[in-house]
C-alpha cells in the first residue's frame, strides 16, 4: 500500500559526533540528543528545519458509545467538532500558543456540521457499528479509511509541511483503542482497558466486559491490523493509521499524542515496521493501557504531564522541544568554535 | 530584608471553578491546571500574560573546584560565559527557540570578559575560598550578594518583565549546593551528593569526603540559610538566592531549573517561607539530590527529560507549558460558550 523506507543511517555516527562535539558535557542534553539525532535521520541535513506544522484532529462517533461507558454521551463528539472549529477547545488554546496549524476531519460523525475552511470532510458513516457482536466496519471501509486519512497528509505535504501531529475526538473511542491493543498484541482485555477521560468504577467494569467480549468475538482478526481495524476499529483511528503510513512514505516528522493515536502508531508499525523511524512520541498518558503500548514501540515520550484529554494536545505542548532539538544541532557551538577545553 | 506576600487566595474557588467549568473533563489538562491556577492566583487578574520573559544564568567559580572534582577545569566557567556572550550556549539555542531574553550576570568568575550588552558585572571576588575547611565568603559578602541578585531582578521588573527565569554556570557547583543542600536540611552528605554534569566514581568518592569534610567543619551553620551560604556557598548560588527573594516581592512568575537553581529556592524559602507561592519548578534533573530537595519542597516539575546541564535550558525549555497554561486560562471555551452538554 505504501512505500516506506527506513531512514538512511549511513550518518549515524556523523550525527552522533556532532551532538557529542556540541560545548555540554555528553548526554547532558538528556532526551533532546537522540530526538536531535531522529529528526536530522528523518531529514537528512546540515540544517534541520520544522516548516508549517500542523495538527490534524480525526472526530468520528462509536457504536459501542451506546453503552454508556464513556462520561459523556455521543453528541459530544459533534459539539466538540463545532468548539474545534469555533477555536474554543484545549488543542485549540495550545496550536495558537505554539504556532501550529489545526485541521479538522470529519471521519465520520453523528451529527452535521457546517462547511468551515478549517474542515475537511471525509466521512465514511454515522458512527460505527456496535464493535461488541458485529464488525465495526467493513474491510472495504478500512481501505477507504487508509487512503482518506492519507490524503489529507499528502495535501498537507505537497504544501510545504514537513511535521505532522496526530489528534482525535471522538466519544467511546478509548474503548475502540483498548480492544485494538488486545487484539493487535494478544493481551488479555484488562491490561488494555482503562478509565478513559474519568470514568467510575461501575462504567469501567461494564466496558472491561464489553471489550472481553468483543475480543472473544473478533478472536481470529488476532494480529493483523487490518482485521483488527474492521473488527474493532474506528473510523478516526483508521484514518489516522493511514495519514501516519503516509506521512512515513513522505519522510516527514509524526507527532504521537497519547492512547489512542498511539493505537493507530501501533497498527500503522503492524502493516509497515519502517514507520516507527519517523514516530516522536510526545506525551505518556494516563490511561492505564498506555505504557504497555509504549513498551511494545520501546517509548519514551517527551511529555508527561498527566493529561488525558486527546484531541493532539500532548503532541502540540511537545512540539517547542522538537523545535528546541532542531535549535540545539543547529546552532550550538562546538567546542572548537568556542574555545572551550574539553 | 523583603517584604513578601503570600498570593492573595480569596480568588481561589473562583478560579478552580473557570478551569473546571471549560470545555474538557475536569482535571484532563493534568499539572498544567495547577499550573494555571498558580499563575492565576500570582497574577490576580482575569487575562494572564508573560511579559518579556528574561532568563538570568548566574556565573562564578568555586575554590571546592582546585581539588578537580568536576569533569572540566575552572576556566571552563569564563570559557562558557564567553560561549554565552556568543550566542552559542544550549540556554541561547534555547531561549531563541523559545523568544527569551538572555542576560548573563558575572557573579565572581576567575577570568576576565570584554563588556557586552548582555553581561551584568556584579563580581563578588575571583572566585569563593575553597570551603572544605574554610567559609566560601563572609556574611558581609552574602548581603551583597543577596542584594546584587535582587537589583538586577528588580531592573527587570521595572522595565516589564513579569516572568523571570534563574540558570547558573560554575565548574564546582553542584558541590557547593551539595554541601548547601546537607547543612540547610540536616541531611547526610551521601543523600545531597551526586555525580554533576557527569564524573567517574573515583571523582564522585574524592567529592563526596570533601562535602563530608566540610559538612562536619560547618556544623554550626546547620539550618541557618545565611551561614550556610557564608559556609560553603557560591556568588552565584547566593545572588541567585537574592534574585528570587526579590522576584516573590515583585509578584513576578518564578522560574526554577535544576539542582543547583533548586538549592537557591531552598535557601530563599528558608529565609521567607512566602517565596513558594511565586515558584514554578521546571525540571526534574538527574543529579541525585534533586529528587529530594524537590520532595521537601513540595514540588513536581513539569519536564523530566534527563537534563543534566544548568545554564537554566530546564526552565527555558518549559516557558512554552507556561504560555500553554495562560492560553488555555485565558482562551478555552466554557461548556456554556461552547454548548457542550455537560
Amino acid at each position: 500500500m505504501f512505500t516506506i523506507y527506513p531512514v538512511d543511517k549511513t550518518q549515524s555516527i556523523h550525527i552522533k559526533k556532532r551532538i557529542d562535539n556540541k560545548t555540554k558535557p555528553i548526554g547532558a542534553l538528556g532526551q533532546l540528543e537522540p530526538l536531535a539525532e531522529q529528526l536530522a535521520l528523518i531529514q537528512q541535513r546540515d540544517t534541520l528545519t520544522i516548516d508549517n506544522p500542523h495538527l490534524l484532529i480525526f472526530a468520528a462517533d462509536h457504536g459501542i458509545s451506546q453503552h454508556g461507558i464513556s462520561i459523556a454521551p455521543a453528541e459530544v463528539t459533534t459539539q466538540m467538532v463545532h468548539n474545534f472549529l469555533a477555536g474554543g477547545a484545549a488543542a485549540n488554546c495550545f496550536c495558537r500558543s505554539n504556532n501550529m496549524s489545526l485541521k479538522i476531519v470529519d471521519a465520520g460523525i453523528l451529527g452535521d456540521v457546517d462547511d468551515h475552511p478549517d474542515l475537511i470532510r471525509l466521512p465514511l458513516g454515522k458512527g460505527t457499528q456496535d464493535f461488541t457482536t458485529q464488525d465495526a466496519m467493513s474491510l472495504d471501509t478500512v481501505q477507504q479509511a487508509i487512503s482518506a486519512g492519507a490524503s489529507v497528509v499528502d495535501s498537507l505535504h505537497q504544501s510545504g509541511t514537513n511535521l505532522v501531529a496526530f489528534g482525535e475526538m471522538g466519544i467511546g473511542n478509548t474503548s475502540s483503542a483498548a480492544a485494538i491493543m488486545a487484539l493487535l498484541l494478544n493481551l488479555p482485555a484488562d491490561a488494555c482497558t482503562g478509565h478513559g477521560t474519568g470514568i467510575d468504577d461501575s462504567q469501567y467494569q461494564k466496558k472491561l466486559a464489553l471489550i472481553r467480549l468483543a475480543c472473544k468475538h473478533h478472536y481470529s482478526a488476532t494480529g493483523d491490523p487490518l482485521k483488527v481495524l474492521s473488527a474493532v476499529g474506528g473510523f478516526e483511528i483508521a484514518q489516522i493509521t493511514g495519514g501516519i503510513l503516509q506521512a512515513a512514505e513522505n519522510r516527514m516528522i509524526i507527532l504521537v499524542d497519547g492512547f489512542i493515536v498511539t493505537a493507530a502508531a501501533l497498527l500503522a508499525v503492524a502493516i509497515n515496521p519502517n514507520v516507527i523511524d519517523y514516530l516522536v512520541f510526545c506525551h505518556h498518558s494516563e490511561e492505564a493501557g498506555h505504557h504497555r503500548m509504549l513498551q511494545h514501540l520501546n517509548a519514551s515520550p517527551l511529555l508527561n504531564l498527566g493529561l488525558r484529554l486527546g484531541e493532539g494536545t500532548g503532541a502540540v505542548l511537545a512540539l517547542p522541544l522538537i523545535k528546541a532539538a532542531c535549535a540545539f544541532y543547529n546552532d550550538m557551538a562546538s567546542f572548537d568554535d568556542a574555545g572551550v577545553t574539553v
